[in-house]
């Protein structure tokens, strides 16, 4: 098996799960009535890290689905990397890292920001909100499960761009393209 | 000038960046005269995800000490990887990417945190702290920085590790070791 079709598996398997934590965060809402007529509704909107998650893990999936559309459409990139093409590597694998990241980045502050809904934070006055609204934010950890196993994947998808690049170069000279 | 040396420059200079974060973060505490005799003293305890971060960042330091330990004390290792010891690279390259991400996600975490501490969270009722406690958020900020610029240095590592390790593999047949 090449790399470059576990590649294309990796991206089509993290696409599918930013998606649907994107959509999971996006669509989830509950209303909840507190006192007789007053009526309080939690969506995404309400915390800050809920509402950058679905942009960045959006941005990341189209990135993702354009990674793609370069594999299937272009047929010079189909084959394996080679010295020639070497800086086309290179920011191959710098936008995978930075995507790895900043799709782990955005899901752990979402995760915390939801810690302090669960658990709340008695030492600064900050009270609870998940008693109240459960089904809301279950929806919400599952979606945040699937954003960290996507994470994982882009992990696992830019070492395997690290290694596409990295083994065109000599094991003795730094930097040093090894020949064919 | 070799990857090795390269590594263990950076390996330095993540360690004294993860050790001034874990000080700043732990060490920093004020004190605040609410009314008459009520005082309320800030610290890293009030925070959750401060004092993980501090666990964090003491714990990847403590690895990095161990990393140079390695490189300075076991002469086999300090030239290059070689074919024969590359499971060992591949030991390097998955702890050196775990340290990355861990320092990454416990910095976005207390970001994250310190965040509804500055602003507040107006739609959960959640009161902002910073405008009471601003020496203490200073602290905690340019911490907060230099845990950043530690986890950056990490990542770079990681891609030395990587590059140090997948240049060994032939860049015609997945994952075969190339001939000398």
């Amino acid at each position: 098996m090449d790399t470059r079709n576990i590649e294309a598996l990796l991206r089509i398997i993290s696409t599918l799960l930013l998606a649907l934590t994107a959509c999971l965060v996006r669509f989830d809402s509950q209303t909840k009535h507190l006192f007789y007529t007053l009526t309080k509704k939690a969506t995404f909107k309400d915390m800050n890290a809920l509402y950058v998650l679905v942009w960045i893990d959006t941005a990341v999936a189209i990135y993702s689905v354009l990674q793609l559309v370069r594999y299937m459409i272009l047929p010079g990139f189909r084959k394996d990397l080679t010295a020639s093409n070497k800086y086309f590597g290179w920011g191959i694998y710098l936008l995978d890292q930075a995507a790895a990241y900043v799709v782990f980045g955005g899901n752990t502050a979402a995760v915390q920001a939801s810690m302090f809904a669960v658990t709340g934070e008695k030492s600064l006055q900050w009270m609870k909100l998940c008693n109240r609204f459960t089904r809301f934010c279950t929806q919400i950890g599952g979606a945040l499960v699937c954003g960290y196993i996507a994470a994982i994947v882009m992990a696992i998808t830019s070492s395997i761009s690290a290694y596409a690049l990295f083994r065109l170069y000599s094991p003795n000279n730094f930097l040093v393209l090894k020949g064919k």
